[in-house]
């Protein structure tokens, strides 16, 4: 685990954009993070300092292709940058180039692979830039997440992934997937390199360390349990309390509701591209379709009243534990590139809205990485950032001492 | 092995445009055979009618992307076809889309992988064309050979892949690489397929058996000799006369000569390339323009002249022997994708100048394919073509007898 990540070490100089060039080019081969690259492209002025970033290639930048991971879409430029592109280079950032995506930001897999190990996929739908940050060819990446597209890409390649509130990052210019849930996020390597991110985009990240946090166990594989295990009695051998959490009702009843609300609303905005191009949108989004369409709108509305009621619920969880701490995703990142991986860890948190993360825990030498999920509600964003950043902390100094 | 080829089968009306468009749809998330694909492209009139086929992507279509594989290109639109393209639609082939290559048509990687084994290389750089081919996506299929880029994935992904005759397929509006050894190619599933293309093209292909034919055994792996040592047999068995033809000293000395020409013509065509982007273009490609660079004129010429030299002394064991059998790869595809596979095999047949092909050999059940090469003297398609078709026709016979 690195202490200092990307972000920091680009912006005190230690590493310049040529050589982070140089590593997209000895890396780029093998992995496929990038569905474009413009290292030639200007240098803004701006806090950001030039930092090279790399954008999913959902999000339009002018001039740019997006090409929403599908070679249908190979010829589609984008004539003007969304607002968070305009955001980033007016801050000084500079586009290193397009990331890939599953197909419209779907489960038909993008071609990048594991940079720990290239016989397994990177999850998605925001492979490229969970996959590009890991390989440490940019220091930041934007992806997006409408069930878990970010936390588990980011927790399956060793990496921190932000989904902030949503509807706090614009979505202008940023391809339209089921917007109940649609949400703009971000790859660092660590999370205080996230944390400084946040607040170069212009947010308030001071904030208190939580007296206590909470911990809701999902039904995951043994290697997470163990790992969050091991993780909560870390934290805990320095002091942070942390207490299981019953979830409400409501908040277990999002393991239906949100594939729903998924389906239904997926399933229209990808309905024009289904009857124009069939099943070449990708097999699996096909399905999605048809599947989406035959969802009666009375069982959609209960769904999106399930979440209503999950968020009331979950806002009085927060009251208590301000930070509630889970599994980023079912287990380690599944072999083989055909699956990108199961979101029911992430989906949830998405529903409720407010801000999740995930941190890299310990795991043995030579093993695929695990991420620790960290939650909080709408808005908290400085309080889920400095908590998750002082949590990374106390993991690192244990990873030395377990090596030492 | 398939009797009848797909040209053959979507001529005969017996699959459809849409049949191939919705099998594209469930193979191509699993196997990234295309970098853009357009089925809805209107349907020229010809003798084609209309047969979809898909050109490797460093070969211009106009309005379509050519990305020469490569992230930095994403944008790059062509302004109008390649001779090629225009030469296909007006005899009625529809161009479906543009096919994956490595970088820059050279060894660092394209995403596509192996129909028969997922895990496996399809070979390079022609990757996405002859994967397409093979998987059933499209009938036809454009690649390029500088050293073993058609036959040699031809021969991994188990279709048959023509290089033909230097210079009789035109290269306006394809990406040059090396111009001494730059071919057009085909790909179809079937020897008959590709004499059907071939015809259809607007060349002769009518010409007599070989009375006997050559066999250079190149040093391959066991599974390869093997193959080749059992084909040979099964073609006997059939009074076909095949005698090993000790090779020209000259045609031996070209392992040498064609990686110098190739790395001199190679690295002056991707130097400005290489100044703008650096690593960037590629590793291995970065790697072959400094080396090629290196190479002083003396030794590039003197690489020229012994493939002078080796068009001349094999034009006499043409003479003798029309045809020349040889294995199309040292062995089967390679596991994982890092790695495209070796063009040695290849190479010498390139820059003597004549067509080359491949066919698939009988291999055991759940084993990679394995291709006989098969190699003519320069114009002599019509015999290589009906040799190979007749050539098939009898394996394709045997097969039939080993399963039943």
């Amino acid at each position: 685990m690195p202490v200092r990540g990307l972000v920091q070490l680009f912006l005190d100089g230690e590493v310049t954009f040529e050589a982070l060039a140089v590593r997209i080019g000895q890396r780029e081969p093998r992995l496929h993070c990038w569905s474009e690259l413009r290292p030639e492209d200007p240098v803004p002025d701006g806090p950001f300092q030039g930092l090279p970033y790399g954008a999913k290639d959902i999000i339009d930048a002018a001039g740019y292709r997006t090409g929403f991971g599908s070679p249908l879409y190979a010829t589609n430029t984008a004539v003007k940058d969304a607002a968070i592109v305009t955001a980033l280079r007016t801050r000084g950032a500079r586009l290193m180039g397009k990331t890939q995506t599953t197909a419209f930001a779907y489960y038909d897999p993008a071609p990048t692979r594991n940079p720990h190990n290239p016989a397994h996929t990177p999850g998605g739908s925001s492979s490229g830039s969970a996959a590009a940050v890991a390989a440490g060819m940019v220091p930041l990446a934007l992806g997006s997440q409408t069930q878990g597209s970010v936390v588990r890409p980011a927790s399956f390649c060793g990496v921190v992934g932000l989904k902030p509130t949503h509807g706090l990052l614009p979505l202008d210019g940023v391809m339209p997937f089921a917007p109940t849930l649609d949400t703009l996020g971000l790859f660092t390597q660590t999370a205080l390199d996230m944390r400084l991110v946040w607040q170069m985009l212009g947010h308030a990240v001071e904030a208190e360390l939580p007296p206590a946090y909470g911990w809701i166990e999902f039904d995951t594989e043994e290697a997470m349990s163990d790992a969050v295990r091991d993780t909560v009695v870390r934290l805990g051998n320095y002091g942070i309390s942390i207490r299981r959490v019953p979830p409400p009702e409501s908040f277990l009843s999002l393991a239906f509701a949100v594939p729903i609300v998924n389906k239904f609303e997926g399933a229209r905005t990808n309905e024009r591209r289904y009857r124009d191009h069939g099943d070449a949108i990708g097999q699996k989004l096909a399905q999605l379709v048809r599947d989406g369409l035959a969802i009666p709108e009375t069982q959609y509305r209960e769904a999106l009243a399930i979440i209503q009621q999950a968020r009331h619920d979950m806002a009085e969880v927060f009251q208590t534990f301000p930070v509630i701490l889970s599994a980023a995703a079912p287990g380690r990142a599944p072999a083989g590139l055909g699956s990108t991986g199961d979101p029911r860890c992430n989906a949830p948190w998405t529903a409720i809205g407010g801000p999740a993360l995930t941190i890299p825990m310990n795991v043995p030498k030579d093993t695929l990485p695990l991420g620790l999920q960290m939650s909080a509600a709408a808005g908290q964003e400085a309080a889920l950032l400095t908590a998750a950043a002082h949590c990374q902390a106390l993991l690192t100094a244990q990873a030395d001492l377990d090596l030492g």
